[in-house]
């Protein structure tokens, strides 16, 4: 990147470093910041267009504001990289050595210029008036700055948020990165007015933000850099809470993006690289079964209705499946509190609803789970997608759904070990109308090969999949297959013959077949992929409690972990199958 | 009630018959109806003044609408009594026999009226726009309607809602129930506006409902029938999303309610018999002694902040208090989510922020509390109260608390049993910079008589308060007294003399202390006030499960009960220290 061109870049390690260039710099500043961001994302994987959009902003924004005694919150931090770039970290965008050094989000460890670890949505605005709140008590002077976009700001949190920085009387100043897009397409009363703002140029005759009590500014062009710190210059340092309302354009800089913008909202590695090339279709997974199965009971003539909270792509609801959905599909915005209840809505009206959540977000919604859902019994079935110890970035765990979810009075939460029971348990819950059913959709596809006709309605029946002795293993979902191999392994190596079971259900125990194992084994496993406490395990180590039955209960510890890679956590959490085999010959 | 006066109340069993009434007599009938309900809730006690405020909005409504064939959703269901009474129930209120027949809030299991139960606040728009999903997608013609209180309107998930119900293109309508309050004051920029719109009569400039794209009208006496009436009536059947803000007073018909609404909104039995007298001053309580601790600090120059989300009361956080407490209190309205986030924000900024939640409530802000606060670590003290096993309504359990927060990573769960203890811990806490902490805070007070100098710092170090053998008893918390009951019946009944433990940390184990008990005990029993599944018994099961250590959870079972008498409960859950004592027994 270097030789013999000069780049701004090379003058900029810091904020105070961008007071000292001209318009003109800082122009050819972002351009730089641009390229590199291409360059670094197309090679990591990582948040592309988003990041795209917010480059001239950023420099404005450190131009005119003095980080870090002046704080920014980002939202979600889907958009960080070029505040990352500006503060102090541009060795992970320049050399590629560094790429993976600093994380994709903000991050208090990597510097004083991040004030929260962030991942999830629509937190930016309360975590400044919490920010704001703390600096009027101890008398500070400090701007603090909430940037939020207009996907993000149909969140209750935001929402609540911006209720209450309203009326704060003090500093803060809420910027509205207003792309016109979520994830996917935006949707809501707020989006539809957010587009008569811009269609207006911020004069529509009813203003949301005004009518909060907001001081509203509009930036039409939030690639200007002039208009941007003339903006910045004279809402810096305000007494009240000001908001301003700027356009971007995601992808800017990048034509197929700024043309296309959902496929890169966040790219694979050497996505760029490829774009001439159809996406391999064609190979089966959970997620085109699932669509397929959506669409088939539409022809059927049920009433079915697939929802999401602005996160399709996790599911690989794809512009094409969502036309097809027609009126069956539904999208409600970054808004899962909203998606919950509205499942519980259309299922009590006798509608067939199918919700798709990634499980690291379902975290949002649990009081809807509890009291709109489970306490009404309303039959609605929700899929939870990607639940699991992973290498994910602590913001993105997947490991909480279980404790999360089932321990909340009626849901019904399966875990399906193959297609053949997916689609089982899946059509079985949508043609019931007597339980909120929960499905944990296993990231990798597999087969059992024959048909699955059992009864769900019965519940809490496990599967005795292999009748042994001496040892049992109670494989939860996507870790039947690891108990499939320790059992295997314990026979190979050590002669035992160990029974094998699918519990199937995660929310309740087979209590006759649990007891029915005391007679001819002396030890119980318990495998499941996600955390151990308030899991599944526990509750049957709580069972066996007054017999001698020994339980050694697999799975993930209470923590948050940060892109540790899967093996390493394997490791860590005697999570390979020689590992438990060795924990299982320690109690035999 | 009856005698020789003929009631209009005696001609109406259900909405139909309204319709048969003048306007006069509907009049006469919210007058009878009115004078029910204070009889009716000065005798069971229950909420007050939000359901006088709406009896002339619930006549007008039923005899528009054409229940249940159109639907209603009342949110939080403070304000249902009328419905009731006009919906087949009203022996409920006219035969003391009957008073505690039915629920305070909606019961879809009481009639075909009710569609859902609820005591949530914020959720009823959410839950229509499914209902009007479900409807359009079967054909249905009916009308939906969400009745929500000003108060409940600053709640994300309401907020999630008007977005989304803003652009459903069908039938909906929504009646905000503006009477000015919420539990207490109101709080926030929506609650703002909705004053400059009552002060406008409905014609600010900017118009927060327009905006969304609601099809906006003003009823600016709530309680003119002939005006609800003609309102109700041209908007039924609408083709599209209609917002009817009315202004309605809390209290109405009143006085003192009307004067005074705060200590009216939720009434004891025998309330009104007593408005002269002065409440029982004087007397400790946890609440109490959070308040002067709180107050103190203050005067010690600690940047020190009491923040919770409009339920004031349940702390005794009182006018006086709160007045005290000046700029160093903070009410964000409904809206837990922004509590929590707020309270992060403050501590990263250094503020001292101690934040009060009642049990059932907390479950509103899981995700807050695991992104905004744990993740992040920031050092905030959360006090939640009310944790428990009780005979409260279904929606307002209090058992979920410790299953919901002490699975998160980070944070510090504290489970004191005495006032000496909380002191110490909250002081901890409040003095800290290392951990999110969350306290538990007991119902009823109790004392140590000698001074807690525990260091909390170091973390999950239970107090062995006597050695015995044999049998350990883990008492957690409010739980601790029965654990030194249990105790006591064993030596004095069976001459054993048990250990007797004080874990005080419900989020990690002593593993040296647990390992210890290994030498010579063949019983642990832990003791909870709220759930096993998930809780903290379960992770001792864990523990202990590669031992031979007999392990015995109690606590309460995972089940939504209603208003089942705290004793009935205790037996179900083998709870009395008889039944603890005699589960015991059968193991040693």
């Amino acid at each position: 990147m270097s030789g013999t061109l000069i780049r701004v870049l090379d003058k900029v390690n810091l904020p105070e470093d961008l007071r000292k260039l001209s318009i003109e710099e800082l122009y050819k500043l972002s351009n730089e910041v641009r390229e590199l961001i291409i360059k670094k994302v197309n090679s990591t994987g990582g948040h592309f267009a988003p990041n795209l959009g917010i480059v001239e902003a950023t420099v404005a924004l450190h131009y005119v504001f003095n980080s870090p005694v002046d704080k920014f919150v980002f939202d979600v931090s889907h958009q960080c990289y070029t505040h990352k770039i500006l503060t102090g970290r541009k060795e992970g965008f320049t050399n590629p050595e560094c790429y993976l050094k600093y994380t994709g989000y903000t991050a208090p460890e990597e510097t004083d210029h991040d004030l929260f670890k962030i991942g999830h949505t629509s937190t930016s605005i309360s975590l400044a008036t919490g920010l704001a709140k703390g600096r009027d008590l101890l008398g500070g002077k400090e701007n603090v700055i909430a940037l939020i976009g207009d996907g993000s700001l149909t969140g209750g949190e935001a929402l609540e948020g911006l209720n209450n920085a309203a009326v704060l009387n003090s500093n803060i100043i809420i910027i509205v990165n207003d792309n016109d897009m979520s994830i996917a397409e935006n949707q809501g009363g707020i989006c539809e007015h957010l587009t008569e703002l811009r269609n207006t140029n911020g004069e529509v005759k009813n203003n949301f933000f005004k009518a909060l009590g907001f001081d509203y500014r509009y930036i039409p062009d939030g690639h200007n850099i002039e208009n941007l710190i003339e903006v910045f210059s004279k809402i810096k340092d305000s007494d009240h809470p000001v908001l301003v309302h700027m356009h971007t354009i995601k992808g800017k800089g990048f034509k197929p993006a700024e043309e296309n913008k959902e496929p890169f909202h966040w790219i694979l590695p050497n996505t760029l690289d490829h774009l001439g090339e159809i996406s391999s279709q064609g190979v089966e997974d959970y997620n085109t079964i699932t669509k397929e199965y959506l669409l088939k009971k539409i022809e059927d003539g049920t009433p079915i209705v697939a929802i999401n909270a602005a996160t399709p792509g996790v599911f690989g609801w794809n512009k094409e499946f969502r036309t097809k959905m027609g009126r069956h599909y539904v999208d409600v915005g970054i808004a899962e509190q909203q998606a919950v209840a509205m499942a519980s809505g259309i299922a009590k009206r006798g509608g067939k609803v199918v919700m798709g959540v990634m499980s690291s977000f379902v975290q949002r919604t649990y009081d809807q789970l509890s009291q709109d859902l489970a306490l009404n019994n309303s039959p609605a079935t929700i899929l939870v997608f990607w639940g699991g110890i992973s290498g994910a970035d602590a913001t993105h765990l997947c490991t909480f759904d279980i404790p999360l979810i089932s321990n909340i009075p009626n849901i019904v939460y399966l875990a399906p070990t193959c297609k053949e029971e997916y689609l089982s348990m899946l059509d079985w819950s949508v043609n019931q109308n007597d339980h909120p059913v929960v499905i944990r959709v296993p990231m990798e596809i597999s087969y059992s090969g024959e048909a699955d006709n059992t009864d769900y309605s019965i519940l809490n029946k496990f599967k005795m999949v292999e009748q042994g002795e001496k040892v049992a293993i109670i494989g939860l979902g996507t870790f039947f297959q690891k108990g499939k191999k320790v059992k295997d392994i314990l026979k190979s190596e050590f002669g035992i013959n160990a029974t094998l079971i699918n519990p199937r259900f995660i929310t309740g125990l087979d209590k006759n077949m649990l007891n029915s194992l005391k007679s001819n084994h002396s030890v119980v496993v318990t495998l499941e992929d996600g955390e151990l406490d308030g899991g599944f395990g526990e509750k049957i180590s709580r069972f066996y409690g007054d017999s001698s039955m020994k339980v050694l209960n697999f799975g993930s510890y209470k923590e948050f972990t940060d892109r540790i890679p899967i093996n390493e956590l394997y490791e860590r959490y005697h999570l390979t199958n020689q590992m438990i085999v060795e924990d299982i010959k320690k109690v035999l």
